[in-house]
């Protein structure tokens, strides 16, 4: 069942080592099918090297594996609480990259500081608290999600907008409208850490970009006037405006 | 048209992730015929893997599209306006590599304190200030060109000197006589800037390299008295001035 | 003799180079047979390039070579130090991994900072005093290995729990029930290291994670309770468990 | 003439991109043959892709060329001046790698402060003077190799116990008895700058190794007494003595 879902999720597994986000087994990606109401997740703690499109585990919405021989990843729960909360998302990815951990260890959000974040992302990469001891004991993995949620609710972010969290002590997640633009918000995630350490390292001005070059960056990318790339109807219009 | 152009363009694009200058398709590279007045430049958001010579885009000087079958760069005003105010370059880069985004995002420029630097670089590499709010909103890539202009005529910067510039909160543009110099010294610059950020992390004393320095090294490559290199008229005879 | 475990010893020898914490022939891999009481050890300053199983020499827990025609790692009093006095241990890996170094040059611990630390580490990784000028003339490398065994004593650290340690002005060991595991403990630290030391250019507050969260993620890839991955019995049952 | 030479000068240039040690074309090995008062040194500006054996050119102590088509280094009257000045070394290399240009920016020595540092280096690591506009403007290259000895006699080091120098402003030198190991050399430079740069930001404690940490380390690999690796006499006696 869910094959081409399956070949997907595959894939998308495989571009974090491509991309130099995990150090042996420690990401994993998932992709739903909405109108099924079933997402498909890596298995726990297996070798890319040796993972098939075959070995993706089907899990339900909540949270019971529908099909698979193997143990799904151990976060399943938290990638259950945010498709369950986050209607309009396809795909998600952890990861524990360096630069977005370094970060949730300093349990600070990812200030906007250069295009390179707006392009991306529209605002600050926010930082989730850390898990109370109650949490963790009660439902790990469920709470991690929520505390996701619970952030992205208290801020008014929009999790379209604002496709990725870090959380605190922790470490990244990130989401698409499909499992390849979660990995793809991983990537640049990691390279807006590296770029705002070093920045915040430079100088100790503020140096958040302003919301006007944020609407820029992001509308130039995203939505019904966006002209990036090859797909947009105002692209050509666009470079002649001069 | 313009076949050979084309093929050194494309191939100055695919320098940019051999020398680990581009996430995804975070760059573009163009390159002028000066004689017809039109120049060629990266399609918008092409993989690299994707990319053929055939792809590039051709645009006159008032930044029309004369022949191509896809959106060129989102950039190529920026790249316009550069050509039409710095008449003596013949290609253009643009990145958005780490070192030197941190640097864009802390508004600074890159100041000159090694031979690294001085060997390409006559002086810092000025940081261009951030486009206003008017500015984005008028005419956003275009602007981006002129505050570059405007930056190196209010210093009195000669281009082909100091061939790069930052633009806060942005990221970096190089040029050179060519579009394969475009790209050195994009290299160039990106390893500069993270040669000065590890400096100035070092020490809180004044680095600058004097001025006798800059003109060592600078001209040590460049112009009539050049001895570096294979080509130069004075390289044979220097090494014999022991 | 021993040539399974010489295999074992050679394939994760070679891993160091494959995960980046290897400069030219700076670091060594041993495995012990706990039965016959006798251990396997790359042979000294041997590039890997040139490494074969049989070239591994075997060596008694009185630090005497058994068998092999080179000679042991110079770390070799070292490594029988620490198999005599952590009986559990079944594998050794020295490095000089840069980012562990640098905690080492400083004398100071890793603190678990983030769950990639306690996912592997339950606590901070010690490090260890420098040795004296006496321990130093006396018997440097078996003193190495004093210091280590006195300081987990002095502080009460399981060594099981806590797999690696840095020795000051020094570097990194560490070990597991396997070779290949005591390799896999090194490419942790080096990670955790790189993490830590981000997160303590960041912030000026204490970072530490809670012991509750030592316990949980610990817990959850270790001992009976274990979930994560294919192997362990609550597997399945926990991804159900939201 | 020199075949034998050439190709060894040859092959230790190519060791520089594999190091990671180069960016284009900055950096170049020379090895001298003794008896014959000539030494062989990489033409300058030469790709590393299109260096051949035979593209290497020979130099007399005069600093004259004496056989090649090409022309040398622009570095040679520096390599002319320390063999004249260190009359034990066989090989010399110059770089521009990035974390020793770091200090030589700051102009600050590379402090010892790890056995990683002490296996090669018996001491710090000197930052030499910048050159004065006067030393400039009389002769560059050959003034660089004057403030290298001048700084080595003005200290007292033994370049055969140091063998490397940064220079300030510019960037490291080193050598060795063959062009081999003073390629090695080059790397453990620049792998001692990481970790001490690392090492700085960590802790404000002053953290150089102590005088007999630094002997232990250095006779452990160096002179009559050495004991590791494969060639040293006293090796296999060593492991015994635990």
């Amino acid at each position: 069942m869910l094959e081409k879902l399956k070949q997907e999720v595959y894939d998308a597994n495989m571009q974090l080592p491509k991309l130099g986000l995990v150090t042996f087994t420690w990401g994993n990606v998932s992709g739903i099918d909405r109108e099924k109401g079933l997402f498909v997740i890596k298995p726990s703690g297996v070798d890319y090297d040796d993972l098939k499109p075959s070995d993706m585990v089907v899990v339900d919405l909540n949270g019971e594996v529908v099909e698979g021989e193997m143990n799904p990843s151990s976060d399943t729960p938290t990638h259950t609480y945010l498709y369950n909360h986050f209607p309009t998302i396809g795909g998600i990815t952890h990861t524990h990259s360096p630069w977005a951990v370094s970060f949730a260890a300093a349990k600070m959000d990812i200030p906007a500081v250069s295009t390179t974040h707006a392009d991306t992302f529209f605002g600050d990469i926010p930082c989730a608290p850390a898990l109370t001891e109650a949490q963790i004991k009660e439902a790990y993995e469920l709470n991690t999600g929520k505390v996701i949620v619970d952030e992205f609710e208290k801020r008014g972010v929009n999790p379209d907008a604002v496709p990725a969290v870090l959380v605190s002590q922790h470490g990244p997640f990130s989401w698409g409208p499909t499992p390849a633009k979660a990995v793809y918000n991983a990537k640049v995630l990691e390279v807006a850490a590296e770029i705002t350490y070093h920045g915040l390292q430079l100088t100790r001005d503020e140096i958040h970009v302003p919301q006007y070059l944020l609407d820029k960056h992001y509308y130039r990318k995203h939505g019904a006037n966006a002209y990036y790339g090859q797909n947009n109807a105002k692209s050509k219009d666009h470079a002649a405006h001069i």
